[in-house]
């Protein structure tokens, strides 16, 4: 029987670096994944994210971008093209083929770094001595490897909605709505969190009618509500983008034809018929076949796999890290745990700070966040200062022709120390960076105002919303 | 005759930032400059760089990729466009709204903060007691206004190629060459920086064959040369522009069907005749016209206006700033140090490092770099390790369908500390901002290794190049 120093179950953002990190660190590793490609016919590694989440999203929101530029933007630079035609067929194959090579770039990573990479369904079977017992269910023909320690990665699932089954015909998760190869005429969305609007901003920008109903009342709840309540502006009245807030689903029907929704909102009955319905409410930890109760792996009340700040979880040497675990549901914050995990195991300290860990929404514009919002601030009562600046006049941005959007930056009104940075603007997932960066060192508004900003850049918005917080803006 | 605390000569991005942060201070403050819009019938603040310089480069680069996308990167995409068609008038109408914007931007911020705008051309009397006298030239109309304190930022001017005069019509400066309203067949370039690589490329995208004349025999010789080397490969061989490198130039004809160059290469004689020919070999100091030598102020033997550290001339409170001054011809620079004199005319201590201050050239990939080159590192005999990672498996380059570049990060090999970033890639220009902000806060490559990037971000390149030079890349 083969034994590991770790196994890692699961091969997403933080499984696959979880196994790479501890090889690194000279440990005999293996990772178990059960992932196929699109085609079914070979494993994909990569898990939710490389395969059917935060990449081939990406490629969708390009081709999409690129397409409605053609149409709307083209005539200003003094570009003229003939008949626009789009085959959403052609996006999704150039889609498939960025997410085969990420997924091939991990199969190569496995190797150069010795993890042994396992083909099947990881669960625990319990201990032999010092030693856990990890089986491998490769569609029924089961092996059981050995390990010292265990790193649980398995993710999340799409949260299912009682009213409708998914069918990835009309009713959609976030895969089925990565693979549609025609643009449906009407498209409506349950939900409008990350996954509801980045793609109802792809099928808007390439030419759908896009419905998106929300249960809760409060847009981007998660979100400072200054830049929530500019995006929700932006998308709905500049975009055309529709978004219910506040609704209650009575029924839904998959019909042959479309897909039916009868629903309140406001107190008022509505009903609409869509082409294709994305269900996306949000996403729930995967623990299916795990074997969790059989070996005693505790859970929370809301099927999180229970683990304390270091991601322990109750059983000696099992860990676990990543969607399956409290904390934002993010790639970025999987990838780091996964690594401070191996760290730990090879008796290193490291640290991840949960408040410096940043969010990025990929619509047009873009939103990111870093820190706390101003609501927060206020619930906790921080006393704290504001600046804000807006890319209106921000000489890259208007070149772009990407010229929406502000950027806030919250700082402590004692200390100055910067405490939030909230954006939405032009390529603001790559800006927030700085603020990441910020917040690690502890920077004050200050440091961030007499720091030297390219120009012309897009980042010189947030030295400008620095400047704000002292009343100072050279540009406002 | 009106009486200042402050009179600023020159409203590029120096001067018009130093006026608005000295009457912020709560100076009584003037700006004098004698910009006039494209037409000739209005007064243009912002200099150089608003009028023709960084910003309306930028609109165009972005006129360019639109343009270059339609053509080579739509079908990937699966959009079909039909006959593709460019009106080079069309994107210089945009480029001078964008302009026209911003410009009346400035003059909207002097409203706003009491800066009291002078049209004319600026220069020093002499003294009346404490105070400077400073006449405004308005086209022959002359009136002098009295100053304590004088901040002197008048920027720069394109040296001259003793061999041909500029006419802008076929042989073209900075100006003329944001101004051409049809795509030349073939497009001269003389001079491979900034100006020459930002303007060859953008006509080459549009459809010109580009070739561009270097005198030096090393390209981009400021920058870190493995990056240089990269670019150079991915203009030449991949984009099609011909650079010449090491060229003596013997003789330019400008004859009404083009211009004929004759010049020498590698000891071999050629001769070239453009359509058009752009003139960037670099930019001197503008000092013409500011009566320095009647007033006694110092220029160095390069013709700049000579300052101290902290931009004092020889002469009491005149202060210089920019261009006119030591140190690189950047608007940011200029912009930071207008900043620091207003400061310190208020008697505070601001500190401008030159070593983080960015720079960045806008080609596509776009190149930038903060702090030292290897090759600085070398010459001063530091001991360095270094870390690189590419764009080519980032999963957000492959969405935007720009997966070139490479990112390299140099730290001290004892310290860790962060020496150099430098960069060539998509969107580097504000990439380098964190690399600018973890050289203001002393970082070690490990600081940026442990930091959180938000993932899929091209920044994650930058992270995973910090990681590379402790040789635990986790993509790597």
């Amino acid at each position: 029987m083969s034994q590991f120093d770790v196994v890692v179950i699961g091969a997403g953002p933080g499984g696959y670096i979880a196994a790479i990190r501890a090889a690194q660190l000279g440990f005999k590793t293996a990772c178990i994944d059960a992932g196929v490609n699109k085609a079914g016919d070979a494993p994909a590694l990569g898990g939710t994210c490389l395969n059917v989440g935060c990449i081939p999203s990406k490629a969708l929101l390009q081709s999409s971008e690129h397409y409605h530029a053609a149409q709307h933007d083209f005539a200003e630079h003094g570009i003229t093209v003939g008949n626009v035609k789009f085959n959403a067929a052609k996006m999704i194959e150039r889609k498939d083929a960025i997410v085969t090579k990420l997924t091939g770039g991990i199969k190569f990573l496995f190797q150069k770094n010795k993890v042994e990479s396992l083909f099947g369904k990881g669960s625990l079977k319990g201990r032999n001595g010092d030693l856990w017992q990890v089986e491998v269910d490769n569609k029924g023909e089961k092996t059981v490897v050995e390990a010292k320690n265990v790193i649980i990665a398995t993710g999340s699932v799409p949260r299912p909605l009682p009213l409708i089954d998914i069918d990835n015909v009309n009713v959609l998760d976030n895969e089925g709505a990565l693979n549609l190869t025609a643009v449906p005429k009407k498209l409506g969305v349950i939900g409008s969190g990350v996954i509801g609007l980045e793609m109802g901003s792809v099928w808007k920008r390439v030419g759908s009618e896009v419905t998106i109903l929300e249960a809760m009342p409060t847009f981007l709840a998660a979100a400072d509500q200054q830049i929530a309540k500019e995006a929700f502006k932006i998308f709905t009245k500049e975009q055309g983008l529709v978004i219910e807030l506040g609704v209650k689903l009575n029924e839904i029907k998959n019909n042959k034809k479309g897909v039916t929704v009868a629903y309140e909102v406001g107190g008022q009955a509505k009903e609409e018929t869509f082409d294709k319905l994305i269900v996306s409410i949000g996403r729930i930890p995967n623990t299916e076949g795990l074997n969790a109760e059989a070996v005693g792996l505790e859970k929370d009340e809301r099927g999180f796999i229970k683990v304390d700040d270091e991601c322990r979880t109750n059983l000696p040497n099992v860990w676990a890290i990543g969607d399956v675990v409290r904390g934002p549901m993010l790639a970025h914050k999987a990838s780091d745990e996964g690594v401070a995990v191996a760290e730990r195991i090879a008796g290193q300290k490291p640290h991840l700070d949960f408040n410096t860990i940043p969010f990025v929404i990929y619509t047009d514009p873009e939103i990111a966040w870093v820190g706390k919002t101003e609501e927060q601030l206020k619930a906790e009562g921080v006393d704290y200062k504001k600046g804000t600046s807006g890319f209106a006049a921000n000489g890259r941005a208007l070149g772009l022709g990407k010229a929406k959007g502000t950027v806030k930056v919250l700082a402590d009104a004692k200390t100055d120390r910067i405490l939030g940075v909230h954006m939405i603007g032009p390529m603001v997932s790559e800006l927030v960076a700085e603020g990441v960066t910020s917040l690690e060192f502890k920077a004050s508004s200050e440091d961030i105002a007499r720091i030297v900003h390219a120009h012309p850049t897009l980042s010189e918005v947030l030295h400008e919303a620095s400047l704000a917080v002292d009343k100072r803006a050279l540009h406002g």
